[in-house]
């Protein structure tokens, strides 16, 4: 199908790698495209010829459905530039994460407690149903999960649409082979994940390696 | 040894319970000991006689470490009035969360974000050596991790005091039975653990139950 992820960094390239992989129609949406001349050549023109690069307007409107791997200061910015029309009834799975380095490392965040980014893209756009995913891991782990203790850990979604979630889920386990997805429920809940955030930093900082993640034991 | 627990609720009572059980001499300190004399009549009188109740600062002044196991709100008021002198060069573990339900459930945290209730402690009485531990899961997982999946999860600690953090794991893992207790760094990582609340409360609201834990997969 095609897919649409907004952004060019080390998130988007990874998911976009692996859904052109899958056999995808992929766009990946940046303010210059010419920062993705490279990834175009390797999967575009020189080999698959499913990957492509576009504006975020463009991007919003190639994709059925629509990933935000654009960093968290810039998401808002970024998700209105994609158009409200070309997002309108569309999934938007939102991987960002606020993290606000202004004070230095580790991070602290934008926006969190009693709002989330989540939340204000789901508000910037309610005809849109928002699904935060992917958003407590390493970019390494999001499509292999397998690389981390055989894959036994969590992903973690939430959202307001059960069809979505649904979809979303299908996605991470279909996909990107997660093994577990744990649905925290409605977009309020991203919170919880974004500010989960701040452990994570510091396990990185305390391992030296961003090759683990959590898991919930019942 | 000798404990005071700050904290009369059902964390105090049952890491309480735990340590009278392990031989220790407890005092659990409230501003209402009547509110105590229950646990004290089970396991005080009419029992070990190593249960007592006391002030906040007739039980700083009793333990050579010290557990705050008040709640968040009134966490910094119950150390205050335990005492500088009572708690200066002692471990004081902080067990407490900054809940704050004054918009309803789920809550939201009352300190995040740039600060937390364990830094609010720590700056409070800078002689004593805090260490969070304990925070991120419920009270009956805390002195018995094997109700959940055999064990197989994680306890996290931070602190400023490497010898502090050093004894406070082996309570946790030789006391209470942790397989796995995950040093996150100093004082100020503090909120990371105090955050992660903010995903712990919605897990329970899915799940319905309040018997899990998070488990770090590497």
């Amino acid at each position: 199908m095609r897919i649409g992820i907004l952004g060019s960094g080390r998130v988007a390239q990874t998911i976009g790698n692996k859904l052109v992989e899958l056999g995808h129609e992929v766009m990946l949406g940046t303010r210059d495209t010419k920062k993705l001349s490279e990834w175009t050549r390797s999967h575009g023109d020189g080999g698959t010829g499913r990957a492509t690069a576009g504006s975020f307007s463009e991007t919003a409107a190639h994709g059925e459905i629509v990933f935000n791997c654009t960093a968290g200061a810039a998401s808002v910015a970024a998700v209105t530039a994609a158009g409200r029309s070309n997002l309108s009834g569309k999934i938007l799975i939102d991987v960002a994460n606020p993290l606000d380095f202004s004070n230095g490392t580790p991070p602290t965040l934008s926006i969190a407690n009693s709002d989330s980014l989540a939340e204000q893209l789901q508000r910037t756009f309610p005809e849109t149903h928002v699904v935060k995913a992917l958003n407590t891991m390493n970019a390494a782990l999001m499509t292999n999960p397998e690389s981390v203790a055989g894959g036994d850990h969590t992903a973690f979604i939430c959202g307001n649409d059960v069809d979505a979630k649904a979809r979303v889920t299908g996605i991470l386990t279909g996909w990107f082979g997660w093994k577990e997805v744990i649905d925290v429920g409605d977009i309020t809940a991203a919170r919880g994940l974004e500010m989960l955030l701040m452990l994570w930093v510091r396990l990185m900082g305390q391992f030296g390696s961003p090759m683990f993640n959590f898991k919930i034991a019942r």
